[in-house]
């Protein structure tokens, strides 16, 4: 496809460069942006740059941050005796959006898949460690998706630290097998959090 | 939703504001730039804030365009005798891409829609007018979509500019019925703009 523009043409470009979006979509969504007002297209180009060069990791739990420790690690009202591990930041926002957990997280960043070439060295197996080794922690609350990979990781983990003096719980399966944790409704996963199960040598 | 990061609320909230794109999209976007360099969304965001300040319009056809008249305009081995009519940008993409048409084009800016409030007045028929009185033009060929709005919108310009001494066609309805022209394939669209019908009184 031939576009009338370079503009147009380098803006397309870019867009369907973002997974899901096609050039047909990309270019929907350009024109879209020519037909409004030049602020909202300024808006957006400035909030996507802010984003990649001002998004901060949280030191102690790797889940977003405005600054160096989050405001959830940051909460003391929190309960430290919990740690919820979860493989990814839309998950502990999926959680908080039940409101039914008032522990602290672990963003896992990913797991264990040999699919993938995802290994244990990859995601921050040390920084679950180092919290366990704070002696705050009472249990680890896995917070994975049912699949395959989700019980992988857990499994290993539960494996590393079995030894520590720390009780291990999983969240309930509301959730069907298979499915991923970012899209189960927030009742389902409220109800999965409250009725967690606890790890025993038999599990 | 609560956001762990303003700068990601920011940017969910921003892209989730184009057509088509919910908030779980948007998050699901913000996060896969996250993973990419930073560099990738600078671009991103620089090639939005370029289309909307920098794009300009062709002052003869309407069509995007890098300067004041567009290659298409300016391109002096395109037969000026055609002027084909069409809504939108796309579609002198659509076409274009067809390589089956070497005239001209007309770009309206969409077509009469009472529901949708719009009328001749929002369109540029001025600008046909224009190309009308210039004498260049033997032939207005309209390129309009296969709908209620596409069929009174070429009425209305035909029984305006009846009486001038131009030829009226319009492309074939290879196109189903309700169709909008932008979705037709280039083959059909291409055999449509080749075996376009003459107008007449009758018609
Ligand atoms: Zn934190
Ligand atoms: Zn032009």
């Amino acid at each position: 496809m031939d576009y009338p523009s370079k503009v147009l043409s380098k803006a397309v470009d870019e867009i369907s460069g973002l997974p899901g979006i096609g050039k047909k979509s990309a270019l929907r969504l350009a024109l879209h942006l020519l037909r409004q007002p030049a602020s909202q297209g300024i808006s957006l180009g400035t909030s996507i740059q802010n984003l990649v060069t001002d998004i901060k990791y949280c030191k102690e739990c790797h889940n977003f941050s405005d600054s160096e420790v989050c405001d959830i690690c940051n909460d003391h009202k929190r309960n430290d005796e919990l740690l919820c591990v979860v493989e990814d930041v839309r998950d502990v926002m999926a959680i908080e959006n039940t409101g039914k957990y008032r522990g602290k997280y672990l963003v896992l960043g990913g797991k264990i898949s040999p699919m993938e070439g995802i290994g244990p060295s990859q995601l921050r197996i040390g920084s679950i460690e180092k919290k366990l080794n704070s002696g705050l922690v009472k249990e680890l609350i896995f917070a994975l998706s049912a699949t395959m990979e989700g019980d992988t990781t857990a499994y290993y983990i539960y494996k590393k630290f079995k030894s520590q003096n720390v009780a291990f719980s999983s969240i309930a399966r509301g959730i069907a097998v298979g499915d991923e944790l970012e899209y189960a409704d927030e009742i389902s996963l409220g109800r999965s959090i409250t009725n967690r199960t606890i790890y025993n040598e038999a599990g």
